[in-house]
């Protein structure tokens, strides 16, 4: 095969979570929502479902949609960035800012999509491991980064570095920073009023929105940024029904607040429950759960629940090791999860 | 601003054919189809408008779509790559082929997005200008760039090279080339069949099945090559109803070839109307026609349209010159366009 790079044919490439057809799993393995998006985005992508609208381009930069974005947030829709999923913005981010060879650096461990991203560009790669309470250590042995991520909260372990200690990062380095917000709907604080011309948030509305089929993100950043990043991204990087539902989403705060407050109760009590089950687990500040058996092997935990239908995420990170990341699911999804767990842990007599 | 890479700073950035709101324009300037979509892909996108569809992933390979396509291509599902729209697919193109300081190729006149995706990458960009007769020049004189587009039929001109020349430059070197028929539904042939481990056909479901608002396009080449950019691509690359909406498209190849047919007589009438006018016109096999006036300017021509809310492409080459690309509307619409044409020229007293 012709001229393909070394770079992208040495690469495994991203492996997404399992996407198993059929309503026969009780799926907690990629952190979709398990409530279904609000009545209002159904209404709003119906009323956009017209022949004239499918055949013509959909608006370049979603106006409609950053105008209802930013009276939402209070922040100004020239500071917004439309996305095919947050996965589109952080592949503009990586080619807007890392030239080959350049370097990004990431907190380790997380979401691992940043090396493929590397990768593809022909990158280096550099990890920073996370403190032992979850916190960026300071000062950061990493100083010369084309850009850095931060998933806050991060991915897979739920946990959130503290203002105090994102703040001591920031201004340690000048270095153009990611702070990945894919989860920060569900976290008690975000990094919204840090957006600037070198700290750029991502925000997505596949897990706190329910939308992950719609493939729609964003990305929040001073409005200058914004037009340069606009320059790399597809000119109609999002499509007309997918523009329509963020739209109607994230103007019905009322619903988003429900379902909120209905993941993070259940993700309170599967915490405990996963405790009570011997379980040692981290506290959570987004829509999964973290969690490790001292005694059982994570994969074998994984296999077995798998057989019963249920999928949760078995991960293992080298310099770092494995667990299972356990998407909060409905109240019963989530009894059904623990009684499985239960058989499965008395099966083994412990 | 810290940190974005030169080439980005530098490079002006890809500008869209203008989508204005509201319908009071006759839209002829960014080649949308101006036919509905199939009544089947609003039936496929209304039945797959379900809660469930809209919070989880979608196929992260648009499976279905694929097996659809594939049969109705008569090729192996295998070999089809799904994009958010062809330009997702000629970025992922880029990024899988092109390293920094590398050399894109194009033909001349062509679609100006090759040479942003060049810039974007930090690549060397080399025109190779058409014959007068709208073929490629043998021997090509670009024989060492990692990637060569051709988009056949072309835009802005809407001519097609021959086979006969296609094979021959293909013949000629062994630079992994991408055969772009955005507009290949409605010419009389296409290059389907030379799909191979180096040559990439590009579709896009924007112009011939009216779909430009969903964002769908696909690529065609060997299994092996396709397995290597779904490394490069966004893990959901489309969501769950475009990938439905262009299944149900291509499965209706009834209607499709009664769409085809209808623009195809109108750009006839189009291509001779416009010579009856004064118009020098490039025979097209595109959903457009290349016009320009031998005496008044292109620009006067645009702008005097624009005034009466008729929408053409204005679009001025280095190193080849201006004119006129008119995408073919309803027979009422291009009525319009005539009419208005007339009026123009007559009011310049020729």
């Amino acid at each position: 095969m012709v001229g393909i790079k070394d770079n992208i044919r040495k690469m495994a490439g991203y492996v997404p979570g399992e996407q198993p057809r059929g309503s026969d799993f009780i799926k907690l393995n990629t952190n979709e929502n398990p409530y279904p998006p609000s009545p209002k985005v159904l209404e709003a992508i119906r009323s956009h479902l017209t022949s004239d609208k499918l055949r013509k381009y959909p608006e370049p930069l979603g106006e409609q949609f950053r105008q209802t974005a930013g009276k939402v947030l209070k922040i100004d829709p020239e500071s917004i960035l439309i996305g095919n999923g947050s996965d589109d913005i952080l592949t503009i981010l990586i080619r807007a800012f890392v030239p080959e060879m350049g370097l990004v650096a990431s907190l380790h461990p997380s979401y691992i999509l940043y090396r493929s991203l590397a990768e593809i560009q022909n990158a280096q790669f550099e990890l920073i491991p996370f403190t032992p309470d979850w916190q960026i250590p300071i000062p950061c042995p990493c100083q010369n980064a084309n850009i850095q991520f931060l998933a806050n909260p991060n991915s897979p372990t739920g946990t959130m570095v503290s203002r105090a200690n994102l703040l001591s990062w920031l201004n340690q380095n000048s270095i153009p920073t990611v702070i990945d917000e894919a989860y920060g709907d569900f976290a008690d604080e975000n990094a919204l009023s840090l957006a600037s011309d070198r700290v750029i948030i991502t925000r997505s509305f596949s897990k706190s929105y329910s939308l992950a089929g719609m493939r729609i993100g964003f990305a929040v950043a001073s409005p200058m940024l914004i037009r340069e990043l606009i320059k790399v991204k597809d000119s109609y990087n999002c499509d007309v029904l997918s523009l329509a539902a963020a739209a109607a989403a994230i103007a019905d705060q009322d619903y988003f607040l429900e379902c909120r407050s209905k993941i993070i109760t259940t993700r309170k009590r599967l915490e405990l429950s996963l405790t009570h089950l011997g379980f040692q687990v981290v506290p959570s500040q987004a829509n999964f759960v973290w969690a490790k058996h001292p005694v059982i092997a994570s994969n074998e935990i994984y296999q077995q629940l798998k057989i019963k239908n249920i999928l949760i995420r078995y991960m293992n990170y080298p310099s770092f090791g494995d667990g299972l990341r356990i998407s909060v699911g409905t109240d019963a999804e989530i009894d059904q999860l623990l009684f499985y767990l239960d058989t499965i842990l008395k099966g083994l007599n412990l």
